[in-house]
């Protein structure tokens, strides 16, 4: 890494406007914090989450930290079509720069769902519909909706981000909701990677976090067994920094290399 | 195949319970009909789709052939929690034989969804959120319920099958909501099989049917190369009669020897 090499400049994404849901705390806090000095002056950074307390103080040091970013904060629930369109408001009013070199979309927001039952004890169609509706569909529409607010042209890159989790790709007792929603969006995702080959398209898992869904995981999981697992995995040490996990994003999104709709791994890379 | 052999027994499923979804037409409705022959008598066959007259169609089909059996037709919308509580009510009534041997729930009913618009058209959450309501959640409320109704006692194997698809598993263009509904429920039936040991779980994938849904696949498919695909597909020979990959699928059931919670097409058996 050359970040904080004396004199020299650091790798940058260029003049960006960048969306990111789930941006008040965990991963998406410090994925922000870690995007932030590579956006060129001029950029403009959308943070979108439901706690409005947390996003102010956010944008509080984002502001002290980067005079020449902008930055928007959208307090905002996406499991409802008012807070999909908060935030598609904030994204029609960005100041359309002729100049702008990058867009980036990072798709963060997420729940755990109900860890505590089994695929047996979901019988509520409305309490599934709602899990969906808030981890599938508020990822595609507001993925959707953004793509089409920058047509594009000629020098404007598009970068669409989508947190997954190795949950999308190996299933786990207890996690029905959570690993079927992480499988619907990494194959949404590839199929927007192979219909918009000029979009750069990237299924991130984070891998174990050290986050409060971990702490939920070790304590609520309905399976004994996988609660042990991830009690085991705190104890020996093996969960790991928000801030070391956003780094290698942030590392994959300047080297810009990824083969578009990729699922890329923390481990992998 | 010992299928029409004179004087010998056919391979039976036993004294069984079964519920079908999407029953009506297509591979649904040969898969009824292969079903039949190997319930033995005492059995009893839910049949569930949009269709009433379909329906009674094949119900009146089923009771000419099959003596025996007992037919329960269900007109029912998954995709409502009115027609879920049809289904379950029907469910419930069901006579809760002793020496019932098998239980199967064949989640088949499905839609294809808007194929003519790509990722980016996906800006109506309601839209979305209606397509996943039909075809992930209510195959998850579904089978618990079932499941649940019917508890576990020595003698009694219960089944579950997933009409799945390659595009649980291989992203197509202009199919964004069929390939990210399969592959949700795919995950989410493999979460099944991991939970429950003793819940024997098929994703079967049925391969290329010369159905409706494959018409619509070669005449509205957004993607120009997609339905030429498609076309080509049709105008070789490639697309399989259904009742030919149905008996493949009874015949996986008869068998009962694959791996819980496998993904299975048509073509690796």
């Amino acid at each position: 890494m050359e970040a904080g090499v004396p004199g020299k400049r650091q790798p940058s994404l260029g003049k960006a406007a960048c969306i990111l849901t789930g941006a008040s705390r965990g991963f998406g806090r410090s994925l922000a914090l870690l995007l932030a000095p590579r956006l060129e002056a001029g950029s403009v950074l959308v943070l979108v989450a439901r706690s409005q307390g947390a996003l102010a103080e956010l944008e509080t040091d984002l502001r002290r930290g980067f005079s020449g970013l902008e930055v928007n904060s959208v307090p905002a629930d996406l499991s409802t079509e008012e807070g999909m369109q908060l935030v598609l408001g904030a994204v029609r009013e960005l100041p359309g720069a002729a100049d702008l070199e990058r867009l980036i979309i990072i798709n963060n927001a997420g729940s755990l769902g109900e860890i505590s039952k089994s695929f047996v004890d979901f019988t509520s169609p409305a309490e599934v519909n709602s899990y969906f509706a808030f981890n599938v569909t508020s990822a595609l529409c507001l993925t959707s909706s953004i793509l089409k607010a920058f047509p594009e042209r000629p020098g404007l890159c598009k970068t669409v981000v989508n947190i997954s989790s190795l949950c999308a790709v190996k299933p786990f007792k207890s996690w029905t909701l959570y690993c079927t929603g992480k499988a619907a969006r990494d194959m949404m995702f590839q199929i927007l990677a192979l219909e918009k080959p000029d979009v750069r398209v990237v299924n991130y898992a984070p891998g174990p976090l050290d986050t409060e869904m971990q702490q939920l995981a070790r304590t609520k999981s309905g399976d004994p067994e996988v609660r042990q697992q991830f009690l085991d995995m705190k104890q020996s040490g093996g969960l790991l920094d928000c801030s070391i996990s956003a780094q290698k994003l942030v590392n994959l999104l300047l080297e810009d290399t990824f083969d578009s709709g990729a699922h890329i791994d923390f481990y992998d890379i």
